[in-house]
Order: structure tokens, then sequence, then C-alpha cells
């Protein structure tokens, strides 16, 4: 199976080079609002010497739904795409989500790339071939596994970027070190995410350390759900999010949150170091943001999380750290565990001074 | 790369047993309308041990459409499936295309068992993965490359089907025969589709052939492509047919035109022998219908095959047969050809006593 190549330019020119040498003989290109005004110059002379038609989706997470996909499927094809064609999604793990799903579904299957533009997209998001939109009001509920033929990761677009988002992605910059061991972790949890233009190896660290996850499990049947370490409870507290009128929280900020409450998991379940779990916890709290589920809010929380696809039956699933660099996946969780490491959590951050 | 099992049990006891025997604790039943008044009660009692949720959609490829698979989609969810449940598509070729594809969605992919009811999903269409929604007025252009985990043919349900199925169906047992061999296509051709209840090793060969394709090719990259064989005018014509108000075409009376101009345009470019092509297109001829599209229409169905997505650009690719059990792929036809094939075929077809 080939999960595509990594590409990680640093300049404009190394990045232009990348662009003008991608396979295909007629682009798609899908931005969101957003990059459509901040990133797309960047790339518009690329493009100009093949034929290249740009398609513009609402921004947001919550326009990742079935009508924009099949608003996008119906351009693909009112423009007379060929599945040999290139679809090049421009944005964040929204449109790169949404445009692989669209090339995985377009007469059942034309390549893509991913330039993410994204902090989240960067380093998670865009690697890995997992697309979905949400569906009913569950997060990635209708998807597929198809992947980009190249990811191609140029920090610069970061500067278009919010401090907000920012933030939120380098969760899973600190989530995938957690995954990687002691010394990444170390490196990830010292330096902040203001810097990254300056030091992109750090996202490249993170990328790499998903594509070779990916490239061992690439169709999710073991060992890479171990990156769904702190996802559990983050998707939920992200459904809970949309409902909420100071939300939606974005998908880091949820999964900073799930990441506390599943270190408490992980202390009762897989013996890891309380010590540890503290560090990581206090960290996170840098991290989150309003709206925080209360304590009212956890039967609504679990009800969601029943929903959640790593679950068989009623037990609930869990991918859990036992120390750096080693998670256990398929950890069962009772109610009464999970209520008790949410209760611990949310109760200390709504009484942070 | 698994393609799935085929099982042919010949009485109702051994079909009852594969039933029980398959893997799964809860069970989402696709049926069409037909299927749940004439099929289901077949199979309830098998299924009656496990928990399962039927659902039923209208029978007719006219909703083989995305707001039906969203539908199916939503029943899913509605119902808390998981990814490790199986869906059961018990219907023609409509209903698997269209479960098919939602099980390839749903959750990123469940596993699903494809009960074929019609002669034509049990000789071709419930085999080989491919899944599919028309949109856009174009047939199966969203669609993906899901197997199932088991094909169980039951010969029986045929006396379910109109003569008119039967006969239509039968034409992709006789496509499978051409690319067999000539043994094949002579035990085909010499029988018909009204015995079938009574010898049905002759579907069993066809389904077994198309196995043995798709498992040396399951993504359709090249070797499985000669299974298009017929399909390329074939499905231009079934797409003209929906637009008729004498309309549709059934899929197999579509593809017996189909078969019989791409035989024409083979003679041109593949040396087929002139006098096994006019063997082939007497043969077919029993097996075609109104409305047989006017010399008139050949400009439209020529506009329908340039979105055919076995093309490239405008050049038209044909699947094509150089002699019985040899096809070539990715032969190029010019418009002019194409055209002239078409126009000897329905020529004589309208003039025919």
């Amino acid at each position: 199976m080939q999960t595509g190549s990594l590409l990680t330019p640093s300049t404009l020119d190394e990045f232009t080079r990348c662009l003008r040498q991608l396979p295909g003989e007629k682009f798609f290109v899908l931005c969101d609002s957003n990059t459509w005004h901040h990133c797309f110059p960047v790339v518009v002379d690329s493009f100009s010497e093949r034929p290249c038609h740009v398609h513009i989706i609402p921004a947001g997470e919550q326009y990742k739904q079935p009508e924009t996909l099949l608003g996008i499927l119906h351009e693909l094809s009112q423009q007379s795409f060929q599945r040999n064609d290139v679809l090049v999604n421009l944005g964040g793990g929204t449109v790169s989500d949404i445009g692989g799903l669209a090339a995985a579904l377009y007469q059942r299957g034309m390549p893509y790339v991913n330039l993410p533009t994204t902090l989240l997209a960067m380093a998670d998001a865009a690697h890995g071939g997992k697309t979905a939109v949400d569906f009913n009001g569950i997060k990635n509920q209708i998807g597929a596994i198809w992947f980009p033929t190249q990811t191609i990761v140029y920090q610069r677009f970061l500067q278009t970027l919010p401090i907000r988002e920012l933030k939120a992605g380098y969760v899973e910059v600190l989530k995938q070190s957690l995954l990687a061991g002691k010394k990444a972790w170390r490196q990830a949890s010292r330096r902040s995410p203001e810097t990254l233009m300056k030091e992109p190896e750090i996202i490249h660290e993170a990328a790499r350390f998903k594509m070779r996850i990916v490239r061992k499990d690439p169709y999710d049947r073991d060992l890479r759900q171990i990156l769904n370490l702190g996802h559990t409870i983050g998707h939920a507290i992200e459904a809970w999010s949309l409902q909420q009128k100071e939300g939606p929280l974005l998908h880091g900020e949820a999964v900073a949150l799930g990441l506390m409450a599943e270190m408490r998991l992980a202390c009762a379940l897989t013996d890891l170091d309380t010590n540890f779990a503290n560090e990581v916890n206090r960290i996170m709290t840098r991290f989150i943001h309003a709206p925080v589920p209360p304590v009212a809010a956890i039967d609504d929380l679990l009800r969601l999380m029943l929903h959640d696809k790593k679950n068989r039956g009623a037990a609930v699933r869990f991918s859990l750290l036992a120390r750096p660099g080693k998670a256990i996946t398929g950890v069962s969780a009772g109610e009464d565990r999970i209520r008790a490491a949410l209760e611990e959590t949310l109760t200390g951050i709504h009484t942070l001074p």
C-alpha cells in the first residue's frame, strides 16, 4: 500500500519547485474562504502552466458535512474531471478531510495532494489518509481511508494563522511526542508554538513519526490506534462543544482536555507514573480554552463516547499511555472509571486559580 | 487484499446453514421493496438469533442516488451500529452497489455480505467490491472499491424474477464467457436463461471467473478492465435510456447493445474474426429490448461516453475482444470509428425483420 510521500521544502523557491513537479494534467484546487485569501496567492503561479479549477468552500468544521462534499463532487463532475486528474487540498484538517473524501469517491478514486496550511494539519491531519465528514451530529461518521500521493509541508503558511489555532495545533505535536518517547516529549514540551516558523524541524518530526506508524498499519487495524491517544474523550468534548453558545472548541483544544482525562485513566489502568501524568497535565493547561465542560456535562460526554467508533458494544475502549513512547490500545474502561477521570480533570480545571 | 469468499449452496438447508454461520454480532439487512416481499421471508429465520435491523429502500436504479445512500447511513447511525457489525445486502446490483458503498463509508468501513437475488448480481455485480451511486446524471460517478467478506449465491431466488430481468442478467453471463474462452462461450450461448434454476453451475462459473480476475487486480488498475467489455458503449446507452419515455433499459439490455457495437469496433481495431462477431451479435439480438437508440441519438451517446471514467482526455478507450478468451484493454478509438460502429449496429437492429 502506497501511503504517500512527505516533502518539507523550507523556502518559497523549494516549495514552488515541488508544486511544479507534481504529476497530473489538470488540477482541482480546493480552498476554504481563508486559504483562498491568504494561501492561494502563494501557489497560484505554480499552477499556471496546467489547467486548474479552484473550488472554495466556507471555512469552519461546521461545514464538514455531506452537503459540502456533494458540492465538491458536483463541481468535479460538471468540470469533467477524470480519475487521472489531481485534486489539491489547500487548507487545514477540514479541507483535507473533506477533499480527501471527495477524491476517494469521485469515479471510485482519484489522486490527491495535501498542502496543509495549519499546524494541526501539518503535524497530523494531512498525513495518514483518513478522510471524513461529520454526520448526524457525530464527528467523522462517514469517511474512507484514501492516501494522498504527496503531502507538502511548507511552514511559512503558519504566519497566516491566528495564535489560537497555532496553540491548538501544537497539542497534536505534543501528543505525537508523548508516543515517540521521553526525548521527543522533552523537546516538544519545552518549546512553544510561537517559534515554529524558525524551527520547523519539530513539525517535521511529528509528521514523520505519524507517517512511520501509518506505514506499518495503513488500515488502522491495530498499531495505528495508538494515535487515538486523547481522542476518545477529546472527540466527545469536541462534539459537546458544538452545542455550546461559546463553542465550538478547536480540535486540538478538545484533545488537550481529552489527553488530561486520559492521563488520569492511564494512571488507574496502565500504571502510568502519576508524576509524569501531572507534568503532562500541567503543560496541557496552557492549551485549553473555553468552553470547558462543567461536571454536569459528564453524562452527555459519556453518551457521545458510546457512539465513538473505537468501541465494541457497550465498553468504551481507549488507547492509553503506559509510559512515554509506549501506548496500549484497546484498553476497556467502565463508565464509573471514565466518570471519575473526567470529574477529577474537570473539577481541577474549574478550580484553577 | 481480501476480496471475499464465494459460497454456492444449492438447497435451502445449505443456504440457511451459511447464513447462521455468518460472523458478526448485529446485522443491518438492506432490502428493496421487492426483495423485502419476495426474498426476506426466505432468510428471516436465519437472522432470528442475533439482533437484526431491516432497512427498505425503493426498488429501481433511479433510487441509486446520494439521498438513498445518506438515508442508509442515517439509519446505521441512529441505530448505533458499530464498525464491527455487519451489513447484509439482500437484492440485485442496485442494492449491493448502494449498500456496499454505505458499508465502505460508515465509520470509515464496516464489513458487509452480499446475498444477490438477481441473475445480474449473482453472475457479476455482487462480486468484486465495486460500489457506487449515480450522480449528476452519470452512472456510478461516486463510489469506492470495498470488498464484501462473503457473497452467497443461492439460485432459488431467481424464481422471484420477471423473465425480462432474467434475460438481461444472462447478458453478463455471456460476456463473462466471451472472456473465459471459446468453450465457455459455446456452453453459455447454447443454454437459455430459463433453465438456470436447474443448472446453476453456469452462474457459478461466471461468478468464479469474475472472482479470479478480481483477485489478480482488486483495484482495477489493468487486468480487471477486460471486464468492461461492452460496457463503455453500454453505459452510454443505459444513461441515454434513462431520458426516454419508454426507458429505462435494464443494465444487461444496454450491455447487449454495447457488446454488439463493440464487436464491430473490435473487428476494425483488434482483428476480431468477423464471423465470430456476427455469431455473437446474432445471439445478442435475443437480449435487446426497446427503446433502442435511433441513429439520430449517436451524438448524445458520444457525449455521454466522454464522461465515462475509462477515458483519458479526449480519446475514448475500450476493452475489446481479440478472440474468445482474449481481450485487449485501453484501445483508443476516435469519434468517427465509434460513430461507424454504432451506425452499423443500430441500423442493423432497426431494419431487423
